[in-house]
């Protein structure tokens, strides 16, 4: 579905050519006071066009209130209990040509199954529904359930973990500088260690210059989440609330939380994180888990990486077929793309998660 | 929750030490005649004690049915399109003490977060709710949603790609041989290289005799998926239908899909799969996409891998908790454990997508 | 939720005095063609202004396509299979002072209990959320709706049954003329017996000249449905589907089926319609089931009545509460309001029926 | 589905002849102390054959306990946080026989339009899955959630309102007793006032004797809801969420709240309640709304009616078709049928009404 959540639902509308953009999301609690210049903030870390690593198509996606809050002074407005919607309206799209059908389906995109699915009548154009534009209105969401997470002192950071072969350092473990989470959650293309920017800019610069693009892996955090947070039963646990999220986000293709892909090498001596009291707190030593065990939250940072790939679209000469004709042939994709899309998917990944841990608290009474 | 699913709906019940695991499953088209015997051949793949790699425990497991179901001679039943019920009741369990409260967590286990969740009133014997024993209903479900999709000719089938250092050759990537999914889906502890077996089972003798466990990676394919398949919207997508349920199996901790995270250093050139017309067939040369491009089925096999932590139940010596009397603490673990958990796990994780498909095939109306 | 139904998703939003109202509608099938003029006409049959029995404020309730679909000549627009979404600009409300709080809420309307469960940060002008004002987007749904339903010969057509001692002849119970359900479905507050019109229009002038006003009995039919369609299980039945789609109706207060709560005073002989064959189907020469048994399509006629509650807002003195000095006061409405709910409240019966029905088709693959 | 509710999720199975019927219910609190005595007094009050209104067939109707619990002393468990499973095992079934496929199908009954849905397969003996048997898990499922309510001070009682002619007197309004609503709720058959019950069982023996069956209506309460109760947005209401669990009781036909279809003829200077100060309490003097306005409680008793049609198995010949043979035939029942469902659906009614509400208070995070 387009809509997800049991008590914090988002229901995601656009296609990346048509009049507009937009969220709608229900069961917010009422009184929220909710911070414009944070939420354009966050907007403008995922907007395209501020940076050599991104395309230089400009959006203006300016979030258009719909409904669901009261203005509050300026800079900011208060949710008032019904579903609170936002438009953006599209402004800069080159083509607005609805009679070409698609003929050619651009390998790596959605252009071929949604054929299919919808019979040949899906808006194809830009990506349609499956656009990465469909992910500004996520960041708007997550941008509003971050600032309640806030008042409870959960912070969502990430970073970019990996580029091609540039690496940066992964998020301590056990204990995570609020400092940090701010600094890293405020920033374009946030890593921890300056130097491991500066490499994985260069590993965007030369897939660019060679008309190709290259894919990466983000880290996300997430610190202050109480022990024993989750929904109800085996499909209820923390893991399984975050991944249908998490893999929505287009160009996804992995996740996992805490060691991860690692625990196949690890024996449980080395992999079990052994408990401690800290004053009255439970924590752990190490944290393989990732803050999770069961799918509850054992309080310690939640921890995850979720994998995208290159962007599919690439200057060069590709084979594909033409669906019309019924025959082989190449394809040479023109326009503005980024050549990596792991600088502008760190927000909507931190985005969903936001959502889907507000979800959780509400679905867990907390 | 314990439910999943829109269309095909299972409800998973049941704890370690209780009187019995179960399932319901809503949904489930009427008039499908299952086989007993495929059924159980699925769940003694799963079932405990045949093997050195496995825990001594020897469980009756034999699943009962409740309702839902006519018997049609002695060796299959027929849906009635009723919810289909079944029960396992527990009959090897050596505790019956319902007294003792959890006073030390194991580490790595669901223990310490469900006590806090809980309010300490989990049944956390053997594990409780949180148990692998709860997989067996699990198995039960998939291998009848896996009959109804066989007459569809969609296959699925999971071997063990790696435990610790011991690696199995992975499938091939675009034609997977109808025989080799039959031969995987049917063995216990499958590899498709013997030899990777002999491998691995020695890792999981020396992890033992090490008194200590080993994780490892499952990887899965589904084949025979028609082009076009997914639910609706950007929460719909295939990778967002599988990942809840793949999550939900007790110690997995990461799941990709295709190239999964090897996408980190790939360039969108070698990434993208080229379509052809096979025929009359698109088909693509590769198959990064793992057969899901925006979440819809490209018609290519689905391919995914999932990895799963060492079993933390281990005889070592750990330090943990004394939650009544909050100290510090070490615990010593007796009971019969499995030293890892790849070669039971791998019928679940095919049962899981056996349903996760079904369901997505009812929503799509295929 | 402010979403509804598993197959086809509903999500509205809005209130009165906020910026827009609007939907968004997932899961419609691809390529359907929807005409602009059927959906304005619907629209129109429930915009305000148009009648001395309905209150003379006068909305433009022009709906702006905002994703989900493309022109298709200047009079229709075509699905993508992206989620439909749709918003009207509120353009004719009078106040716009967002500073008074909500001190005295109006006997009969939600502003009480909306107070206390959003902790007074409702947006409580002109009913906020609760307005029917609200129901537009859902006329625009249902009409998009029943475009699709029509081209499977499914038609839904309602009429005022009751307002105040003034009644309509009811249904046919059996067998209902194509010609009277299009009359019926494109008409302002219609009734099946024209002389009953005006009996109803002279009961809501009379209360109109007393400052009141006054309730009333919608009856609805839908045709053509075939027999055996339902969700699944004990909660997916027909009237399981559609009562929580009439109830969210603001003022509904009463749904029945077929016979309804005539049954308390029927024997069975009288109450069971006895089948028999006509040609090649199965009928009844009676429907007091409504169309449905056991939540299950018979095929005859599916058959209800929603009883309405008479307009709150009245121009009398009420008693009431100061909740913000905790005493008891009085209050006088001033405004502009419908003397009865019935006219305007007919294409929204059959707007929710629609889109109940078509989520019930897509839930039974049919 | 077989499966209701977002927070407190019922998942019912059974066929009225098959191996048993039951329910398992996801999302209960821990930790909640359960007496057995007062599930099995609720389940007794549906129990068959106690009475000469009701059928001689007699069900042992011994809910055992398969998991989510651990028993506390010999008559009460507490509930563990898992998903809580119950069985009935069918013991009193006079049909075994499988073989025999339904060729005339009962007028009233679902056979024709579940045959016709799930294309001959379904369990028709006895009714299958829409037997009035499922009601026996769906009162262990209240019983257990009533339990939980009565700790917050809410209480549900029913009585039969009318049976034919006889009618007994409503419940109070505004100010309903403890003592009466704990009397009403524990009685077989309860009426307000006694006589009424009376002349009920009177048209219930009239009917009898004349080999028919005679329907009614009953009226349910719940006290002690406190205002501002509602799940999200337009179908979050009360109503929305009681609507469809009180339809999913078979034979069901009509619901309403308050005064319910008499606002057909109330004007709103009757209908609308004046709301007072009673202390620091917002109370209203008449209660028309029923406890709930746009959807959410209003801190006054929620007050409904449902009205249930005649049994449809009566003794008398009743025409039908043959299935089979394509043809017109008569129909003569045999066996043991209750000639007014009322008696022994008071129960039911209260236990759908407590599940719902405890569903409520979660989702509302009360």
């Amino acid at each position: 579905m387009s809509t997800w959540g049991d008590a914090i639902n988002v229901s995601i509308f656009g296609e990346s050519h048509g009049q507009a953009i937009g969220v709608v999301i229900a069961g917010l609690p009422a009184g929220e006071v909710i911070s414009w210049p944070a939420v354009l903030s966050q907007m403008a870390r995922r907007a395209p066009g501020q940076d050599p690593t991104a395309t230089p198509r400009r959006e203006a996606d300016t979030p258009q209130l719909l409904a669901g809050s009261i203005p509050q002074g300026d800079d900011a407005f208060v949710t008032t209990g019904a579903p609170l919607a936002m438009a953006i309206h599209n402004t800069n799209t080159r083509s607005q040509d609805y009679g070409e059908k698609m003929t050619v389906p651009r390998p790596g995109h959605a252009d071929y199954p949604a054929f299919v699915k919808h019979h040949g009548a899906s808006d194809h154009r830009g990506g349609g529904h499956f656009s990465g534009r469909l992910t500004a209105p996520v960041v708007f969401a997550g941008a509003v359930c971050r600032q309640i997470l806030a008042r409870k002192d959960i912070a969502i950071a990430a970073h970019a973990l990996q580029i091609g072969q540039a690496k940066d350092q992964p998020f301590p473990r056990c204990a995570i500088d609020a400092a940090l989470m701010q600094d890293l959650s405020s920033r374009y293309f946030a890593t921890i260690d300056p130097q491991a920017q500066n490499a994985m800019r260069q590993e965007i610069a030369v897939a660019h210059e060679q008309l190709d693009s290259i894919g990466g892996i983000i880290e996300c955090a997430c610190t202050g989440l109480p022990p024993g947070i989750a929904g109800e039963g085996i499909f209820g646990g923390i893991e399984s609330a975050l991944a249908p999220m998490i893999f929505a986000i287009p160009a996804c293709k992995g996740l996992d939380f805490g060691a991860g892909f690692d625990v196949a090498t690890l024996r449980g001596s080395q992999n079990n994180d052994a408990y401690f009291y800290d004053g009255d707190q439970v924590k752990s030593r190490t944290n393989h888990a990732g803050g999770s065990l069961g799918g509850i939250s054992t309080g310690m940072p939640l921890l995850f990486r979720a994998a995208f790939k290159p962007t599919p679209s690439i200057a060069r000469e590709q084979h594909s077929v033409d669906l019309q004709q019924h025959v082989d042939t190449t394809l040479n994709l023109r326009g503005r793309h980024d050549p990596c899309i792991i600088p502008r998917a760190i927000p909507v990944v931190e985005a969903m998660t936001a959502i889907a841990i507000l979800n959780l608290l509400h679905v867990s009474n907390a």
